[in-house]
């Protein structure tokens, strides 16, 4: 079942004890995309300026992504520069230049309308609740944020909470945006404002899903190696929303299966910086991992 | 099989967002007891002063904890005081008052040298390493250790370390140990010293067991009350190492459900003061928790 992300498409500047990298291909709708598309059809709608190079264009189109909703508009690309703390735990923001991004409006065109799995990626709440409203009908709409919106449009953010069907986020951001620090009264209150199913992120610590008669925690990978983080949290939700439009199935057991790959997916992304870790992944290592996960949690 | 631990037996002070609990029955050795108690029979090893009250010692007594080995001597007995941040990850030590237990000096009896799975708790580890070579034998060794040894007595800490079969830490102390951030080398450095079973503990975020030829990663109990975690660490090495003499099974898969059962006793622990999570607990509900478990990492 085909799935539809909107969100912001970059170029970042990243700098982590393993290295740094400069002007790579970055943004949560490119890591969504990428991360979705081992498991379904992804649509990703987002702007780039003239600078953005080709090249990244065409490595979305080759992991059969349809681009046609990614705009070039005059000016620059979003660009987002970072650095990171020795132990990976904390990251400064360098820079923010938002370019064209500053004045993304997304427009969906019927075929993008007709996705039946949504993600709304994190970007103004008011242009969350403009994409929802534009959708016919999906079947399944989950939605992240961050303190930004949480702190400066929470009104709006609201309205977009109420429509969506789960909501994805990290600890901090739970904490913030439900007011309780502990985590199982924080989903408890945001699941309250809307979303069925609520999950929050913990980094390396793995996630927590709350759902309908539901609690299921699954780890994180254990990664020897951690280039850089950027982006396995989105990683980790193009992994689920994909693996659950592969299975067209919103069964409680489902949505376990898809935390699982979720967690797959965003361990290869640490494995290296950018997209790296996902240029030459296969869905054969992507399943085998998945069964490392069993034999890593089963007793 | 007999379960022996040694350890401090202590009053403490504690204070946390949920309250205060004064002159509470404390220390690593009274937790790991209380909590291997439920699984088999537990011979403590310390020593308290004279102003220990009566009542802690009977309490212990009616857990079916052999006693004879904690020494009433003269003076006082150890007493820590300490206070917990608003969100208890972190915590603050407002005194440490050694007393009797300075002196610590365990002299095994003939019964106890016989035990079977031996817990070196938190102690000096030339005290530790006094355990280890009074034992007859053991089958399983297992020990704790802090920073306060890492830092102070590290040649000792690695003649007792080369001696045990399992070491129980937190990730702080995982690191520090090793000298390695990442877990997974931390754990393949410090299993390249000595034991072949290193479990680190994650507070909040559950464990991680690695062993030969496997890795397991356990959660902790997503619990809505958290009044005290003072403890916790004790009684999940206290429940894992009771556990496992239950099974009187050393095998991977005896491990991982010792890990769980630890994990259990460690979420009673957290949600009340001093030992009160565990005073009236019974085994059905330690087993009806450890089922919760199976339902939160299924997939």
């Amino acid at each position: 079942m085909s799935v539809l992300v909107v969100g912001s498409v970059a170029l970042d500047d990243v700098e982590t004890p393993a290295g740094r990298a400069d002007g790579v291909l970055g943004g949560a709708a490119s890591y969504f995309s990428v991360a979705a598309s081992f498991f379904e059809k992804v649509r990703a709608v987002g702007v780039v300026g003239e600078d953005f190079p080709a090249e990244h264009l065409e490595f979305l189109a080759s992991c059969g992504i349809d681009i046609s909703g990614i705009a070039t508009e005059k000016g620059k690309t979003f660009r987002w520069g970072g650095v990171y703390s020795e132990s990976m735990s904390e990251r400064e923001t360098r820079f923010t230049e938002l370019g064209v991004f500053e004045e993304f409006a997304p427009e969906l065109g019927a075929a993008h309308r007709g996705s039946e799995f949504v993600f709304l990626a994190n970007i103004h709440p008011s242009l969350q609740l403009q994409i929802v409203e534009q959708a016919d009908s999906p079947r399944f709409v989950a939605m992240d944020t961050m303190n930004f919106w949480i702190e400066g449009a929470p009104a709006e953010l609201e309205r977009v909470l109420a429509r969506v069907d789960a909501l994805v986020i990290n600890d901090e951001e739970a904490r913030q945006l439900s007011g309780e620090h502990n985590l199982v009264l924080a989903a408890a209150a945001l699941r309250g404002r809307g979303p069925a199913t609520v999950i929050i992120k913990r980094g390396e610590y793995g996630c927590l899903l709350f759902g309908p008669d539901q609690v299921f925690s699954a780890p994180a990978y254990p990664l020897e190696v951690v280039r850089d983080p950027t982006g396995a949290g989105d990683c980790f939700a193009g992994g689920f929303v994909g693996a659950l439009a592969r299975a067209g199935d919103l069964s409680p057991e489902a949505f376990r299966r898809a935390v699982i790959y979720g967690s797959v997916v965003a361990s290869f992304c640490c494995e290296h910086f950018s997209l790296g870790g996902l240029r030459d992944l296969s869905i054969e290592a992507i399943e085998s991992r998945f069964e490392e996960f069993r034999s890593l949690t089963r007793f």
